[in-house]
């Protein structure tokens, strides 16, 4: 028997509903795997949670609550827009049990569609975490710009993390995301993201951003790069599928090329 | 227990692959329901019908193979662009058991992404067929001047066809459609489409087309139309998605709304 995958998720009740849409798609494309989704938060209520659990439950998973009172960063430096909940992703491994080796944090804006097993298994030595970057140059370059003295070659997207949680014990110190937050909170726009990326860049392992960090919105981009990542091979070989930006497929104006794939995994998510 | 489903399906092997993905499809958003797929056909080989016969039993359903040589309608006429298929499924009533009282016909460019059931039990008591027409003014205006002085309200969608074969029994003859064929051979674009929309049109119960015959390429219409058709309602209450048109979801150049939709069908219908 396989050894069971660690999902960690980090949201407040807005994002039950997608999160519930992620998982039923993880599960359905994982048929053989156990899941334990650590669910790190400050502010859902007993029902939601029960209904998460039992939900979870009925593919044969276990949810794990790790609820984080606002008194745990009270001496955090904060920002106009954002909450400390923003911490949660990067300091997880202090709140997580501390025999856990790894934990594979999912923004609840994704869909799984195919098998996880490879990315949850790569080879983190060396590495705080595993991560893919959006290859667009323009995107690149505001950010390096935007975050200079720090030197950033990829901006990586904080979406999707492999976590190596024994090396993060031993090599990342709150004291200094505190510091850094402070310091540059002026030009901080995604904060965990610029954090993670100003902070960690080095020491982040690359993953093909196809295969686990698809952003939705660029399927046309994609495929003019590469002529092979048509829809087949999207729908084949991409493992996670990110709704990134502003508009969501959950929301009534959305449209895009994955919209009724997703609305499918929502009509299973709620009726299944 | 519910009585099983018949289902009728034409092709030759160019479709075998579309025809899995529909029967998938079909499985799977009608888990508590069982099948039996007559085939009618003249050239698939051997092999192929073994493989879709073990396909279908895979998921606990039931083929049944009409062959039908092409002695059969040795005297039929035939049309330059039109093999002899074209009249299987008008004279399906024929070749499929005496018994048999009603039997869904289905396009192979289809998707079954809801149950079947209601569809399959609409009372036809005087009807030979439930079909839907596309609702498109300039669609409706070209095939009613082109098939004058035959008296064209609606023109009928021959790819989604609920049967009643008892009526067809006693009401259908071959010979009128032959004649039919010969007189207006000129005319005829879509020669099965054309002969039930000129000899039966008036015999023909009519669906809702959002519902049971939702043409893929017209999203965007049946949204201008009515608001309330979104992609959230098409996955919640669509049950027959019809890929109809020159460009199909599984071939290259492929592009639109349903696109990933279609594949992740596809792959359930060649993996799973």
């Amino acid at each position: 028997m396989k050894d069971s995958m660690n999902i960690l998720v980090t949201l407040d009740s807005n994002y039950i509903l997608p999160l519930k849409v992620m998982l039923k798609s993880m599960f359905y494309n994982n048929k053989n795997e156990n899941f334990n989704i650590y669910l790190m938060h400050s502010s859902i209520t007993d029902e939601e949670i029960k209904d998460l659990e039992e939900y979870i439950a009925r593919d044969g998973h276990k949810l794990e609550v790790v609820y984080l009172d606002d008194e745990y960063f009270k001496d955090a430096p904060t920002l106009l827009h954002y909450t400390r909940a923003m911490y949660y992703r990067l300091l997880a491994f202090k709140f997580l049990p501390q025999d856990m080796d790894r934990i594979l944090y999912l923004d609840p804006d994704t869909l799984v569609i195919n098998p996880l097993r490879e990315l949850y298994e790569t080879d983190l030595t060396g590495y705080l975490y595993a991560a893919a970057y959006h290859d667009l140059i323009a995107v690149k370059e505001i950010n390096r710009i935007r975050l200079m003295p720090y030197e950033i070659d990829a901006y990586y997207n904080s979406g999707i993390l492999l976590m190596n949680l024994d090396l993060q014990r031993q090599a990342i110190d709150e004291k200094e995301i505190f510091e850094f937050v402070e310091k540059n909170h002026r030009k901080l726009i995604m904060p965990d993201q610029d954090i993670l990326n100003c902070l960690y860049s080095k020491q982040i392992k690359t993953l093909d951003e196809k295969l686990y960090n698809y952003d939705a919105r660029y399927y046309r981009y994609y495929k003019f790069m590469d002529d092979e990542w048509d829809m087949d091979r999207v729908i084949r070989a991409t493992v996670i599928i990110h709704f990134c930006g502003k508009k969501k497929p959950w929301t009534k104006d959305y449209s895009g090329r994955f919209h009724a794939l997703y609305k499918h995994y929502e009509k299973m998510a709620l009726w299944d």
